[in-house]
């Protein structure tokens, strides 16, 4: 068995034992070294809260292993394909690779597609059908806030 | 100062206090029937959780606040435009609204603008620059992952 199978059959069986525990089918591990450095599993019904998918999780368990949000060299192993929410955390943690064993046209039939959360977020914002608004609300008496934080990061020039 | 002003203005408050206490200058509230029902700021400098962004933070929040993972009928007021980490996380919760007062055009001379991960994230899978592969593995002695979901979740049928 290759490493890429070997750590697709480990995001799989922690899947299965989500399923075993009421939980959502979802597992997912991060390698580093050709090691498996965390795991995690969806979470949402255990917890209530919306973001506890398996790869987030994931993620938050390596960044925390490694006392690092930069997450460069690992690869995500995923049991389903990762939904946009998952897919963009791995980018912010500079993830170079992500490898799933699911696709979304396999979780179409069971409700476990994210394929329509893509399509809408592939439309320019005024089509979607969350309502998107930029309204550049300023704090006039202060200085600007990113300009603030800039001076903050240079704090002697 | 209309609603919306009030909330953006208490979004980019909690931003720039995160900045004085060493943060990214990022905040955003959760608004349910025009009350501020649960607030978040950027954490990942003090955490080094790669998805400790404002919003993120805030919807986490908001769930635990309403014991539900559905925030249908929430809106989220964030300090600047959402990366689409949280924007596809209020789809996943069932955020109806998001407005922000800073774009990724104000973010951009500073780096704090996202816009480049929209660019790859609506490129085809395989022209984007971090390697998604989908292996079709599967544990053949036992029943399909999602198979063995739909039954758990109709146990008398």
């Amino acid at each position: 068995m290759s490493d890429e199978q070997r750590f697709l059959v480990n995001a799989l069986e922690l899947a299965y034992a989500n399923v075993e525990n009421n939980g959502r089918p979802f597992g997912a591990v991060v390698v580093k070294d050709r090691e498996v450095l965390a795991t995690g599993v969806n979470e949402i019904l255990r917890t209530n809260d919306p973001t506890s998918h398996a790869e987030l999780n994931a993620i938050r368990a390596a960044s925390q292993k490694l006392h690092s949000a930069n997450l460069a060299g690992c690869t995500v192993y995923a049991s389903g394909q990762p939904c946009p929410m998952c897919m963009a955390a791995m980018r912010l943690a500079g993830i170079s690779e992500v490898v799933y064993a699911y696709s979304n046209d396999d979780g179409t039939p069971f409700g476990l597609s994210t394929a329509k959360i893509y399509e809408e977020m592939a439309k320019p914002f005024s089509e979607q059908s969350m309502k998107i608004n930029h309204v550049p609300v300023r704090l006039s008496s202060r200085i600007g806030l990113y300009e603030k934080w800039q001076r903050k990061q240079t704090p002697n020039v």
